[in-house]
């Protein structure tokens, strides 16, 4: 069995950001030589969420807005969390909606995606270095 | 290390729906002749999704009306996705909250599922034909 | 390739909890001996999930509120589900919010998390013994 791990860093300038990372995890694969198996990308933080949808920015803006509904970023006293000097409370929520990770197949040493499925890192609280980990085992 | 792979095919008729798919991956798991494993179910269209839960009609009704509420299919023009042509916005977030895939343990050659896990694939854009990917590795 | 299973049985005396894990997930990957590898932790019940993120308690009630109003348990009459009998449709929601498995690299025998990424079961239908599993393949 063979096994490879890297670590992708990002500092978003913003709060929350999606940022397609299939190049990235595509190169990844290549390095690893490996041929068929499973890739786990994950974010390493917990305010932030890496998951697969569509490359396309209406819908970006769409998911900011219903998150944004479904767990709002203030008044930020509404969030015990946010008691302890933290105001992210709500980047906790937002990244369980989004998930934390996914699993993709490795076939014939290509990410095996559907038609229109890309990576992404959704950024909750950016404005600091944060990293993802893509561990890939197969062979 | 062995490893399989297989995509199931769906054309569901409406435009929501729930499947059970549990025998479907049984059998593939069967064909795979792995003992021992993970294997890996995910929707390979980003309006559709794979998820594990109880195969009782009640609650997916439940369900349905549940996520309807979370994310309205209409007024169709509320997301800024659906401007492309589409109308299926509601559709990509739905499919967030039911999740992309599914990662199940193989044991002695079995599907290794709790006494009320049963795999579903959730159809939020249907009409039309689209696939889940199996993809299994072990020995 | 290695492959290790085990079960961790939980009793939750209260009808919702968030219960840290990692020490014991920390403790099957170290029984198991892998070195490098993927460890998948799923709840074995559909009205449970497993889950990483921060073991602060203030977010913790703040996941609890939230949920509560994402899928409040009453009026127990509002869900389909519960005219079986049952009181928990509420809990099959919750669960579809914070997710049935994490998957885990890893790493020079140890698990490869984030600095504040934590595992925990999270129960929505407890006072009765349930079950999550532990699956490490890898060498």
């Amino acid at each position: 069995m063979k096994h490879y791990r890297h670590e992708l860093w990002f500092n978003v300038p913003t709060r929350r950001a999606f940022i397609n990372v299939t190049p990235q995890i595509a190169a990844c694969l290549h390095e690893s030589t490996i041929q068929e198996g499973l890739a786990l990308v994950n974010a390493m933080h917990i305010t932030a969420s890496v998951f697969i949808n569509d490359d396309e920015r209406g819908l970006h803006q769409d998911y900011e807005d219903w998150l944004e509904q479904l767990a709002p970023h203030e008044p930020i006293h509404q969030y015990h969390h946010n008691r302890t000097g933290e105001d992210n409370a709500d980047a906790h929520m937002k990244r369980q909606v989004m998930g934390r990770e996914v699993v993709v197949a490795v076939t014939e040493g290509r990410l095996d995606l559907g038609p229109w499925e890309q990576i992404f890192y959704g950024e909750f609280d950016g404005r600091r270095r944060k990293r993802v980990l893509v561990k890939i085992i197969g062979e």
